[in-house]
């Protein structure tokens, strides 16, 4: 695993941006901030504008745009939209690199890839952690997987986009399994903050009133739970003196039956208490929470 | 809203402490190192063994244990337990105070509060934001919730146990509704943390290897979100630019399908799936996250 930290760069060759979503639109601008020649496509012309305007070039058709430049930066909605929309730009593509930074799944990546090879295309599959406004910063990370070899060739032209650039092995699927990784982290965190808020306001707290005491407990209780539980999944051994899955199995009980009487939403809740109860069950209610990802693994 | 920040304190009153689990030891073993005279009880004795070698008085008897100081801190496993185990001391509580640090229902905490009027017993409800080895450092915080005059009363001698004492306001229900947000949050973290693990271990990645980037990102994506998405649900104006329901409808597809394929546990992704999903139904496809806020509260 590789990981550089410096959005500076000194490749300023030509590339090219597909897709002018959020993201898409944050990648070009870094580029053209970089003082890349940045060609850019979209379906619609209108969100080019403002890139025009910095110097950006605009192009409508497919084609035209991949002929502009040695690599292509894909950030378009789905994998079914880029396959559809390179299909049938093989011959243009040829000897070329696609550095794909649509979100998808592990086997959309392999399978592109697949596609890439047979014909004669470089490709890279990456996943950017970062929301768009934190694209040419140094917190922002993007993950790479595929040949080395590919990495290596445009990890300069790359630079522009994030503090961290990541290269995470050949397995073309390993960027898209870490991004559902930590998708899942977010979507799960802020899905508990907000069943928190939904309760605190039955209180009539305001959310803004109840925002510092969450972001302490991230800081001070969740995020150090974070690599002790790592250091016990590793080692198989989840004795703990901090807090026991039968301790929890009691808690989560109140947590469901006081959301259903209040009206708030139990059934995500639920899913973790399933969990729970069947690590219990299985005779583990002595174990850590982090005990929890065998649950996960059971399907 | 009140909020002292300081575990020095000069109150050194006698307390008895009720229930000597994980962290019923750690509340006895703050006071008796606070210089407090201590009296502990709890159903089986061998768990005082070591607090009585620091200076603790242990009693069997719990009219001996009640009878000992003018203050009661209970911490044990439920309410129930509580109820059964005051229920016949009536006579020993009148005109003491019960702090109780016992994880329930906000339901639960006010009807105990209506049964220590009726007996003419002070009564202060509590909740420990912090796990049993954070007991007595700055960056435990604790909630309190009843009576104010109650709360003034005992601010002092409460102070040994965490760096912060929160006043919650005369609702004895507030203090559990602040626990079980700020435990949803938690559970739903480490659950969204144990579900990555288990999509990267797939991958052959170590969740040890896997963690300095969840790190990175509740720090630099998830913990912004929060204050954020607190303005958004307090305005109610959901208009986003950094990711929209819609985005995160696709993307949370992924996640669910992914899981399955992989034999990892996707009922607990497809519940906040099903969130998201009605929202975008509803037609805020192009608002933020934080508008699921509004699925929660519909139940």
């Amino acid at each position: 695993m590789s990981n550089t930290s410096n959005t500076s760069n000194t490749n300023q060759g030509p590339v090219t941006v597909l897709g002018l979503g959020m993201m898409g639109t944050a990648l070009a601008t870094a580029f053209v901030k970089n003082g890349n020649a940045t060609t850019v496509w979209n379906r619609s012309a209108g969100k080019a504008d403002a890139l025009v305007e910095q110097g950006a070039v605009f192009t409508a058709g497919i084609r035209q745009a991949i002929e502009a430049s040695p690599v292509i930066v894909a950030c378009v909605s789905t994998y079914e939209v880029l396959n559809e929309l390179i299909g049938g730009a093989a011959a243009e593509l040829k000897g070329k690199t696609i550095v794909n930074l649509t979100s998808g799944t592990p086997e959309d990546a392999r399978a592109l890839a697949g596609w890439a090879e047979q014909h004669g295309v470089r490709y890279l599959d990456g996943t950017i952690m970062a929301v768009p406004q934190m694209i040419g910063l140094p917190q922002a990370m993007v993950f790479y997987a595929g040949a080395q070899e590919v990495f290596a060739e445009q990890e300069e032209l790359l630079k522009p986009l994030a503090g961290s650039n990541v290269y995470l092995g050949a397995d073309t699927g390993a960027a898209m399994i870490y991004d559902l990784g930590l998708l899942s982290l977010l979507w799960s965190s802020l899905a508990g903050y907000f069943h928190a808020v939904a309760l605190v306001q039955s209180a009539g707290v305001s959310a803004e009133a109840f925002t510092p005491f969450a972001l302490t407990w991230i800081e001070h209780v969740i995020t150090p739970a974070i690599p002790r539980s790592a250091q016990e999944i590793d080692s198989g051994n989840f004795a703990t003196e901090v807090s026991s899955l039968g301790v929890n199995k009691a808690a989560i009980e109140h947590l469901v039956a006081t959301s259903r009487q209040l009206g708030v939403d139990s059934d995500f809740s639920a899913a973790i208490q399933a969990l729970i109860e069947r690590r219990v069950a299985e005779g583990h209610a002595g174990h850590s929470l982090a005990s929890l990802v065998e649950a996960f693994k059971q399907g």
